[in-house]
């Protein structure tokens, strides 16, 4: 019994850990219910239930499906939904018009009707494999692939098709219209401060790693258990790419908002993430070094000072950068930094001359970062 | 007009591209096309029309929505999408039932019901953000708060709710049934496969790069354009990290085939994966030094011969754990070649004992190759 309990405290305290890590995603759950609510009353008042022919499913189903956490990926969403409807509505209605006044009726006709939809699904289903489609419109894709079937289909129910199709593009935009206000005008959570944040926390990041690297390498740290969390920081820096590309995808659709305008220059960010990476894996490669650092210890002594120096200096100033990126200030606070770490490494690089092996991998951090640095 | 034509010809080369890169993309697009096409049967027949209480369109939109690459992704968002949409269907009837029973038709009764509903859509999107959760059952979710909403509203139409919620069911299990079979009969594409030839594949990468290093630090190659591409191979493996998970998560899902069983140690891929970008991050380190180690040509001819051994039996070694990992055989032709890179690996380590810093990145891919080796 104990044992459950405690299993349950610990799901709950899992439960936990997502609002913690971005309290934000507890207000993006409560919006996604309070949009919801409010197209139920389309249920619930009569009058309205009426206006949308008795069936506002799709409104609800539409907000549940475009309802995305960020402002960027929503309007990406609604964009490629509401296009593809359309579209496919056109074509669908276009392909079933065309059927039916040659051969309405004859079984050739459904079988051409049949036919028709198989060329137009395999094509639309080989497209999404195109990766410049597959990056943008997939989303798309599937919802054409959809209504294209929903509406060129024929129904035996004694309905108009040009109803059917009509109503359904009624229902979307207006599920769509309620998640896009919602989503806008009730605390807006933005793609592109979500990027601006990621690039500079990934900075500071490396920061931490450099500095924990300096310490644990060359053995002046105490306090072990922090340290050793800090030297792995790098570790999500690595894996970051596909968040940042997908997050600056978003960022380019959103309206201008908060310090950023149109035409913010997301493929910078983009840059200095790849950057970003590279060092991180500069750092992997470090760490890899950190056994094999710890048995000569003759030639340690000799660049112990200066590395100790130089990975203090590195971190300070890529942290440094990290802070005048978030405010989005010129980086002159990292000025003095970048130029004390430029010369321990040359000091370093005139000591390993006389003939040393140890740590040279170190003053490779520097042209990265100096890389960083202008571009900024 | 000409640029006209050659931007169409462009447009046509990116669209072949996809299917030269894996022909099972153009079979998988005719795999859903025919299902689509056999689903819309369900239409054109007057009987099957009305088995199915004149209303198979969920029937084609699950199809649609289920129909993903590999068997495994299938299986998984089918038993997600059969599992929500059952429990889902039982809990709507549940709420509405008692929120009728208790206080039906009044106003309070219909306010009772939008709190319910708030509440549990709001329980639901922000369970959506637990890691364990969103990387196995986000789908599942998805359709989770879709159904209840659809079954819990009431609507005006004088219907029967649990025949809704019913046939709800029934259509997304005729759905589910139509997609899988097809996906397993017709030309299956599993993920296992395409895990185990991805890892394969990306050692042998990993082998060109090294050995495209080798030659391209050192000066010996002749070719230049094939050697930087070679090079530049292990790129794409640092990236690797999303695609294997997904992979190796859906391969659970798969029953047995090919040369898999059950039980494959797909958490065996999932550590080399992890190993290989460890290496890739050695390698995109040691290009960085590819500028420096131009300059300082007495040391360099030193080391040379060794270096390009060296980098010539890693590469080889690699190459052939790739073809090993492939055909699923002991790793003994690698043998030869990992133990004279180490014998080439100790000379070059007394070589630079004796007072050389250039190319010490080298011997550090040694153990990592060697622990890979031991995990085979």
């Amino acid at each position: 019994w104990q044992r459950f309990v405690a299993k349950m405290v610990g799901v709950m305290l899992q439960l936990k850990k997502p609002a913690q890590d971005d309290p934000r995603r507890l207000i993006h759950s409560f919006k996604v219910a309070l949009s919801i609510t409010t197209v139920s009353a389309f249920y619930f008042v009569k009058y309205l239930f009426v206006c949308f022919d008795k069936n506002p499913m799709w409104i609800i189903i539409t907000v549940i499906l475009v309802s995305e956490f960020s402002v960027g990926a929503t309007l990406a969403k609604c964009f490629n939904r509401g296009l593809a409807t359309v579209l496919a509505s056109a074509l669908g209605l276009g392909c079933y018009y065309l059927v039916d006044s040659i051969m309405g009726g004859h079984i050739v006709g459904s079988v051409f009707l049949g036919t028709l939809i198989f060329v137009i699904v395999a094509t639309m289903t080989y497209m999404r494999f195109v990766p410049q489609i597959k990056a943008k419109y997939d989303y798309g894709f599937l919802v054409f692939i959809l209504t294209f079937c929903i509406v060129s289909l024929p129904s035996y129910r004694d309905e108009d098709l040009l109803d059917i199709a009509k109503r359904r593009v009624i229902t979307i935009f207006t599920g769509v219209l309620m998640w896009i206000l919602v989503s806008i005008i009730v605390y807006p959570i933005w793609a592109g401060e979500d990027l601006h944040n990621l690039v500079s926390k990934n900075l500071q990041k490396l920061g931490d790693s450099i500095q924990g690297f300096g310490d644990e390498c060359f053995g002046t740290s105490e306090g072990e258990g922090s340290n050793k969390s800090n030297l792995q920081a790098y570790k999500s820096v690595l894996n970051s790419k596909q968040i940042e590309e997908s997050l600056a995808n978003f960022a380019r659709w959103e309206p201008c908002h908060g310090p950023f305008r149109y035409g913010h220059p997301w493929k910078q960010y983009l840059k200095i993430g790849i950057l970003l990476r590279q060092c991180a894996c500069l750092i992997d490669s470090l760490t890899g070094f950190l056994d094999s650092t710890k048995t000569p210890s003759e030639i340690k002594n000799k660049v112990q000072e200066t590395c100790i120096q130089i990975s203090k200096e590195t971190g300070k100033s890529l942290k440094e950068l990290s802070v005048s990126i978030q405010k989005t200030i010129p980086p002159c606070a990292a000025n003095p930094s970048i130029q004390k770490s430029k010369i321990v490494a040359m000091n370093l690089k005139s000591i390993l001359k006389s003939g040393l092996w140890e740590g040279t991998n170190l003053f490779e951090d520097i042209p990265i970062m100096t890389v960083t640095y202008l571009l900024l």
